[in-house]
């Protein structure tokens, strides 16, 4: 047996074991009785320090220069650059280090849970400035083994090929764009009068059959995956068994709608990685930026252009008023349409709209340069919280923890360096929609006849049978025939919101 | 670190492990989309490997030498006795053979699903063959480690501490006993005239909402184990984590609710185990038999009780039809007592009532000890099979290998040593129930009132709590004053058939 191949089989243990750790965190989210936490969390753990043993075996980097004298063929030699820079990556913290890291995010994302509603800034300050004080060891550890800032090296983490020299003029120039565009859309807003809110008191049962219907028409294969209900909507399960989660209110069809279709553009890209490559690094997703941009054109550029909706809103009528009169007026796919595409800033991110929601990710990204990088301190944050939502969307969070410094998970959690990937989720949605566009005839007449069959396969043709062949500027080159930048997002929403 | 510790902590690392895979089983067989088994059986066999290089582990003889040497309680030696056993099982086998048994069982069980529906035992003969030979070497293996016969080498798979000595006069007693008891039950059911079967057409939802309520009162904790429906009903899950399934069916509630009576029975043993032993060997269950013991009690000793349907009956009318009257006689305890009660010798093993079933397990109990031990091979199955059906319950299995000698998945799985464990079970539940009686006040009036708090608390003292402190016959003379014996259960089936 050569090199590589034992490098392979060993990866393939590690994707087992991958596979387990999937299963079992799905089970914790929608199946999992509340009384068996404890005996859960403890198989966790010894399933993650086993994983943790595998990843930062030594053989490994041995394995790794041995077979480079190997011949290999293309995706070999990219699984060996992805292979290399995971060991790096695992292997650049000390033990003790990744212990009091789990400990602290553990306690604090515990304790944020109850201080969040009582809006209980103080005592999470301290439990906050663990988290940054240990985060930034981790990214000066991870920055010296990646020859990377330590904030570029916490993005790594999520997206690797990307660095805050190529994200700050991205998001400087949206900071511009968009608060002509927001005041425009809501002038716009004002003048085409007041909307109704959606039809509500939907049952779950008709929403559940309508999520199915849309699903599966959007590509997702129920035969390897399937659809439950959690508290938090997301795409999780295992290689081969990729599976999503949504919420249903009766009160808000549509956010439980759009929640699924997000996933389903997730659990697309897992469910469409290269079948020969799926148990080692190299056919793995190519980033959480490069996930959400999949989530977000099914989402964003699929499910609320105004082609699309042709086609959804006589399945929305059917599946959840059938008794409903054809003309009515609310079930028509230009209410619809305005329905699903009004702009309304806001203090919460999760519920924001296409136009308001980079401003969040700019404020929390600005913030945490500087809380990693220097010139900030974790006190400083609800005063620089306020001023950025002041500046940026024109809303005063003075005293509001809840609804401001409070209201994610993230921080507390230790995911530090993951925000960025939202945005940039967003523009590589746009820049791969208007891609596909040129290159398809009448894209727009398809969507709104539901036929997805092209877009599906220039997706897989480009993005998800790619795995993680290509790094990120690589595979937008190859997709869109120029690398990441900003005007197709400020187009789309000029399109959408501006005109 | 003393020895002892170390070892606790390496089967502390197991039990995680074993959690993992009870979760994973039980995803399988409850949750997993269908095209999902390929990647799941990956995963599945790598965790296996590494359970069975953890089980294997040369330091484990080593740490058992040592620790015996320490000054340890009780329950720490009787956890040594446990691991030194599990360690001769598991390191008995040359692991050419462990790979050689699983490819042919597994290869074997598949076939099975299709050629007993084609009553095909020509194609099957050579497959059970294969798993009769290599299942030969595993018991001469295993037998040499434990210095047994080959027979009650398999035997002690599934129930250590008892051997075919000591379970054929058991079996002989009940092959003389039970065709008088038979003949005398079939005579009183014809006199006392015709029954209509139970009623039918009755919803999942009302069914569901009925098990869920008697589930609780027999004292399953929901709030750490759920219930779902699956194709075969099962207990299984993990530790701290106990999950039962069932399958309803709208034409026979009875049988459905008797399943999940069963189930939680098993459920109440795993869900009751020692708290501080719970991830060593000593914490778990003593044995098939006694499992097996612990559900027929509350379906056979507690359900199907005189005294319980008191209780069940009008429970069942108030979930099940509402709307009926309440002196509808189909409803009433005597008659649903009397449904439940009915003695019917048929061909098929699961479907068999508590008079007929210890003959199903006779039949296959002498055939197994003679297809190990020799006198018989695989091809005189068919037509001892049918001999036997004629002696035991006068029935012929001639040309239907179907419901004749093809009717169980447990050859070509290759459980073979399994079957005796069953009637086992039984025998043991009706000696429980025995030496409970002369225990408790008026046991009889407690379960008319549905009040089982005696009962389990009894159950949770001399058995449930006790996990593998006790070997099965020391289990049994501390829970009930003398061995193992068959007059109870005689008594039992005279009491509730013979008067």
């Amino acid at each position: 047996m050569g090199t590589y191949q034992q490098l392979e089989q060993h990866f393939k243990q590690i994707a087992d074991f991958e596979h387990t750790m999937g299963i079992l965190h799905w089970d914790h989210a929608v199946m999992m009785p509340s009384g068996s936490a404890a005996p859960r969390a403890e198989a966790l753990a010894t399933l993650s320090g086993h994983l943790h043993r595998l990843n930062t075996d030594p053989r490994i980097m041995e394995w790794v220069e041995a077979a480079a004298g190997e011949e290999l063929d293309e995706w070999q030699v990219a699984n060996l650059r992805e292979i290399r820079r995971s060991y790096l990556m695992n292997t650049a913290l000390p033990g003790d280090l990744v212990e009091a890291l789990s400990r602290a995010t553990s306690e604090a994302e515990h304790a944020w849970r109850t201080l969040r509603v009582e809006n209980d800034w103080t005592e999470f300050q301290p439990r906050l400035e663990e988290i940054f004080r240990l985060t930034r060891i981790q990214g000066q550890a991870l920055g010296e083994a990646l020859g990377k800032s330590p904030y570029d090296a916490l993005i790594a983490i999520y997206q690797q090929g990307i660095e805050s020299r190529e994200i700050d003029p991205i998001f400087t120039e949206l900071e511009e764009f968009l608060p002509n565009l927001i005041q425009h859309a809501l002038e716009r807003q004002r003048s085409s009068g007041d909307m109704q809110p959606p039809p509500h008191g939907i049952s779950t049962e008709r929403q559940r059959a309508l999520a199915l219907t849309v699903t599966e028409t959007l590509g997702y294969d129920f035969n390897r995956g399937r659809l439950d209900t959690a508290h938090h909507p997301f795409c999780g399960g295992a290689t081969g068994d990729v599976r999503i989660t949504t919420r249903f209110s009766e009160d808000d069809f549509l956010h439980s709608l759009l929640a699924v279709i997000h996933e389903t553009g997730h659990a697309l890209y897992e469910q469409n990685r290269p079948a020969e490559h799926l148990n080692q690094p190299v056919g793995e997703a190519m980033g959480m930026a490069v996930h959400e941009s999949q989530s977000l054109f099914m989402e964003k550029q699929i499910a609320k252009s105004a082609a699309y909706i042709e086609h959804l809103a006589p399945l929305m009528r059917q599946h959840l008023a059938p008794a409903a009169d054809t003309t009515d007026q609310r079930w028509s796919a230009h209410y619809l349409h305005r329905l699903i595409t009004q702009v309304k800033p806001g203090l919460i991110r999760v519920d924001a709209d296409e136009c308001t929601y980079p401003m969040h990710i700019i404020l929390r990204y600005e913030m945490e340069k500087q809380l990693i990088g220097g010139g900030m301190e974790v006190a400083d944050i609800p005063g620089a919280w306020n001023e950025g939502m002041q500046r940026l969307l024109g809303l005063s969070t003075e005293g509001d923890y809840r609804n401001g410094c409070m209201q994610d998970v993230h921080w507390p959690s230790g995911g530090i360096g993951y925000f960025p990937t939202y945005t940039l989720g967003a523009v590589i949605a746009a820049q791969l929609k208007a891609a596909m566009r040129s290159d398809l005839d009448d894209m727009d007449g398809q969507l709104a006849r539901g036929d997805l069959s092209q877009v599906k396969a220039w997706l897989r043709d480009r993005v998800w049978s790619q795995g993680s062949r290509h790094e990120l500027q690589d595979l937008l080159l190859r997709a869109t025939g120029k690398p990441l930048g900003v005007e197709d997002f400020k187009a789309h929403l000029m399109e959408r919101y501006g005109e």
